[in-house]
């Protein structure tokens, strides 16, 4: 079983530190529906209720938390079967989408349709009126930095945390896979009906295209990274008018686009 | 077209470094065979020839370089489609792989078979004479870290390497996706012919067990990380007779399967 503590056998030189942290459990984790499996990645074993929800919504199996009726974790030896029951109309909307299969994996289609599938769409952001301060982003920075247990063990895990401003850090999840850690965090804002369009979200790694396209969906207008953006995550955030901050430490940060939203420290707009 | 160079809209604080590097590319990347697509990754459009023959490699498509006849990069609007040509027999045992297909997205298959499917077997190891000197793990970190233009110019790729005693680093491939940088680089070594059996793979990442598993189908006895691994990372390479050595910086490092592969430095069995 994963997550026993495992010690290396030795160590040279100056990394006795490393040596001494517990290592981040890792196993596979299935999403099935009615049955049959969506998709298995590699995950920390988790909030895996959080992240059912979470994957569903971002991959637009549901458009919302209520169209699910339950959620089974099912541990095997291997790994762990999280089997979600949907409300009829969707389970129904689900076996149609998967008879006109538009998924990229071994599906017969040619490579042209499987780009097109698997570079989807997202939706614009509402939230206009949404602001954030300056020092609020530095804040937000901070804050997640002080709610990743997991990261503070390990150093080895991604963590993607929503903070609303007035309100601080409302949420933080954490895996061994920043999508997975995103996923979490928008299924736990789901479960608990917290608006994420009234916040911001903030995750500890690099900002691919996926995790712009999983905060646009989830309806957050501010993303912020501890690293960098990649040039077609910084495309997909303008067109999908999400606020991208990024390379943000605590003590300062880029804004690559929507930079109407950030205003000066203490600005009544904020 | 990604890889345009994109900058921040404003920096606050002290990131201006950051500001001024250009960003990683990324682009929605297919492997297809015989015209019909395996999967689409997010990638870095460099070096897909490699990644073509990497990919099949670690997915068991092929087992060996020359069973691919073909590959065919075409460019569209939203990605990339890399176009294989498989031999006739290979081919042919896709297509019935396909029939009874293992895979797990989507595939009707229940959670277990699923989470079967995913957690593959891995090949042991051979090589069993092969050592390494401690001072010879420090210099194969140090090595990859001055061989990585793309990360020195966006500090946003991950690199994987191939670092042979007595002759240095032999290949070094990146990538925004860690799992990509690393069949580039096994596709790299099997284009090229040399046997991944007579040196350690060095990568810029974090070791989950999808990394190990590739190290291993490709033959490599040592597999190096500047970061720390996942606990079924370790369980993997002891199973695979890999051995895994992490938090190396150049400066120290921990060994966490197969020491005896590990010898003092300036020893006769290095």
């Amino acid at each position: 079983m994963a997550g026993a503590p495992l010690k290396p056998l030795f160590t040279h030189g100056s990394r006795e530190e490393a040596a001494d942290r517990p290592l981040a459990a890792e196993m596979a984790v299935a999403i099935s529906y009615g049955g049959s499996t969506h998709a298995v990645m590699m995950a920390t074993p988790e909030d895996l209720i959080d992240f059912a929800y979470g994957f569903s919504l971002t991959e637009g199996i549901i458009r919302d938390a209520r169209e699910i009726e339950a959620v089974d974790v099912v541990a095997f030896d291997k790994g762990i079967d999280v089997q979600i029951t949907l409300q009829a109309d969707r389970s129904e909307a689900l076996a149609a989408r998967r008879r006109s299969m538009a998924g990229p994996v071994g599906c017969g289609l040619c490579g042209l349709e499987s780009i097109d599938a698997a570079v989807r769409d997202v939706p614009k952001i509402a939230a206009p009126e949404f602001r954030l301060q300056v020092d609020e982003v530095d804040a937000a920075v901070e804050a997640l930095s002080r709610a990743q247990p997991l990261f503070a063990a390990t150093r080895a895990v991604h963590g993607a945390g929503f903070y609303r401003p007035g309100d601080g850090m409302l949420a933080v999840r954490e895996d061994v896979g920043r999508h997975n850690a995103l996923d979490k965090l928008i299924g736990a804002l789901a479960r608990e009906d917290i608006d994420a369009g009234a916040g911001a979200i903030v995750v500890s790694s690099r900002l691919s295209v996926e995790m712009v396209q999983k905060a646009a969906i989830a309806g957050s207008p501010v993303l912020i990274a501890i690293s960098a953006p990649t040039a077609l995550a910084v495309e997909t955030a303008e067109a999908a008018g999400v606020t991208l901050i990024a390379t943000a430490r605590g003590d300062g940060f880029s804004v690559y686009t929507g930079a109407d939203r950030i205003v000066a420290a203490g600005s009544d707009e904020g």
